[in-house]
């Protein structure tokens, strides 16, 4: 079993600084949708990064399992709160990833590994979470212009 | 309906960028459990933080909403990874909450509001997850040594 921990301390108004042991603390407010200040992370965004970091994390984990040359990975997470009967709740995040292999050899791998499938299974925090999370993967050649 | 976006790009080894609009960029990496390097936050701990903070959001809400004179609040959160027959699952959050009010008729009021049956329910981050969120609610009276 592993783990992870956070601590939270109120600042002031709706700001909280988040600490976990050496790493570099974050201040995190409310979102500007309800009432918060702007261009401060917030507990929706941690959330939707949280997804799409992951989903890099496990990405690179395969990658490397089976030897794939990638050369690039970029990907854009949009996450959806919405009111429900329950109160306000995460409906669904999209994901959709763009990668970049080294050659046409490499581009036929990677479609050939079932990469969505495998990300879809075993991302952790995508598979924790109770709303169905949505992925799109591009892959293309590298422009070799070294 | 209101939407959360991220972007990733990966730099080097295990680390990567996460950004959002004009937030301040974030690294991210691979837990140091799985082969990533220490220092850093990890998809990990960000669903962990999303958790935490989230819960202060949502107190800072029935705080302000039921004119409840708040003092401080601090909180620590400890996310569970497990390996389960699907593979690695976040399998439970717990939460500890301790907060102060002014005076000790702000603690039986404190008391009264049920804060933690609104938490669970309303808190849209621990709500949206597929693992159960446990929390520890303590109120305290701030000491007025000013």
């Amino acid at each position: 079993m592993h783990v992870f921990e956070t601590q939270v301390v109120w600042q002031q108004d709706k700001a909280c600084e988040v600490k976990s042991s050496d790493r570099p603390a974050l201040t995190v407010a409310t979102p500007p949708e309800f009432g918060g200040p702007e261009g401060v992370w917030t507990p929706e965004h941690l959330l939707v990064a949280a997804v799409d970091s992951c989903l890099l994390s496990t990405f690179l984990y395969f990658a490397d399992r089976f030897k794939l040359p990638l050369r690039s990975y970029a990907s854009a997470a949009q996450g959806r709160v919405e009111k429900t009967l329950e109160g306000l709740r995460f409906t669904g995040i999209d994901v959709s990833i763009r990668f970049a292999v080294a050659d046409a050899k490499a581009v036929q791998k990677a479609m050939s590994l079932r990469l969505q499938e495998k990300l879809e299974k075993y991302c952790p925090v995508s598979a924790s979470l109770g709303c169905p999370v949505r992925l799109d993967l591009d892959v293309s050649q590298a422009d070799d212009v070294a």
